[in-house]
């Protein structure tokens, strides 16, 4: 398999974690220069019609694009450790909790650095700086109810690390592109439980 | 069970929707207004942290959010027909589709509707509406790569119907707010797609 990434990207990096928490070996990596616009050649529309990254492309050739779909499919490629729920349930619960942080924390916050950063004008062309002043507020305000959340639990999702930590991990990171550090912003239990996944082998 | 709709949002319907299809009978509706601002009292921000719709409240209490994680739960209440893949391949697949439809369709659509629509205004507060249009153009685009889609197969995920055309079909409802026919607009393959979902009995 290879794994299509772009560095600093925060969606990559999601998948890239889940492999390593899987301990999944063997999956080529491939780096995709996005300011090169190297994501929108027909080669690579062929394998992402949307030009998104990162894309997952199996032994036989098929090419799996979102964040989200690739980890379903390396769920079952690797089922332990379980990090997106045993039975229907547990899914449900991790899915929703996952998407919560997906477009409440890390959706305002791409919003916020790619409407305002200088570095992705590149990228995101025209900008509204306005709009994502704007959602640098929802970000903030998103961001006290996972801090209320991480106050009485130990994980994103419950009391075990699943994806929901990884992708609430991959946007604390990718936020510090916005020199952001949730201690200093006061979310002080955001800021223990990023500090617990840092010191993580993946 | 009781699930939290608001009338004309497009993400109730998807999951009224999904029931209709699996033939999910005794579940209880509750409209919340959402113009009354019912979805910010303590009382549903105690079933809905971040105040969204819809909500399915099981019998024990417990609330689910997020309509794909509904809709992952009533999977597995009610699993036939399958509407999400029956292995972790084919459930990939559909989310990968699923969430194209919903990042890159819907997401653009609602972002011109609430950042354009005076309607919208109570809700999107404040709108900027130069992003609203110019998120206008990238729905245009993106529905450039659905009419591809739906040029070579009979369904958004394949050649079954499948929780992705549950998801397009509720965007392009919801695209008549802004008077919008994709027809009309050019996109041949989904106007008679989204006539053939029409005439099912969901």
């Amino acid at each position: 398999m290879k794994l299509y990434v772009a560095p600093r990207a925060p969606n990559p990096r999601r998948v890239q974690m889940f492999i390593a928490e899987k301990g999944i070996a063997g999956i080529e990596e491939i780096d995709v220069d996005l300011n090169a616009q190297a994501h929108k050649t027909p080669e690579f529309l062929a394998k992402s019609p949307l030009a998104r990254i990162p894309v997952l492309e199996l032994d036989d050739g098929t090419c799996l694009g979102e964040t989200r779909a690739i980890c379903t499919y390396l769920e079952g490629v690797a089922p332990a450790p379980n990090l997106m729920g045993e039975d229907s349930a547990a899914r449900a619960v991790i899915e929703m909790t996952d998407r919560r942080v997906e477009f409440y924390v890390l959706g305002p916050l791409s919003n916020w650095v790619r409407h305002t950063h200088p570095g992705l004008a590149p990228l995101e062309n025209p900008q509204f700086p306005d709009f994502g002043m704007s959602q640098k507020s929802v970000f903030l305000r998103n961001l006290a109810w996972l801090d209320e959340v991480l106050g009485r639990q130990e994980f994103v999702a419950g009391n075990q690390f699943t994806i929901a930590d990884i992708t609430a991990f991959c946007g604390m990171e990718f936020a510090k592109l916005m020199k952001f550090r949730p201690g200093e912003a006061g979310f002080a239990h955001i800021q223990s439980w990023r500090d617990r996944i840092a010191a993580r082998g993946s």
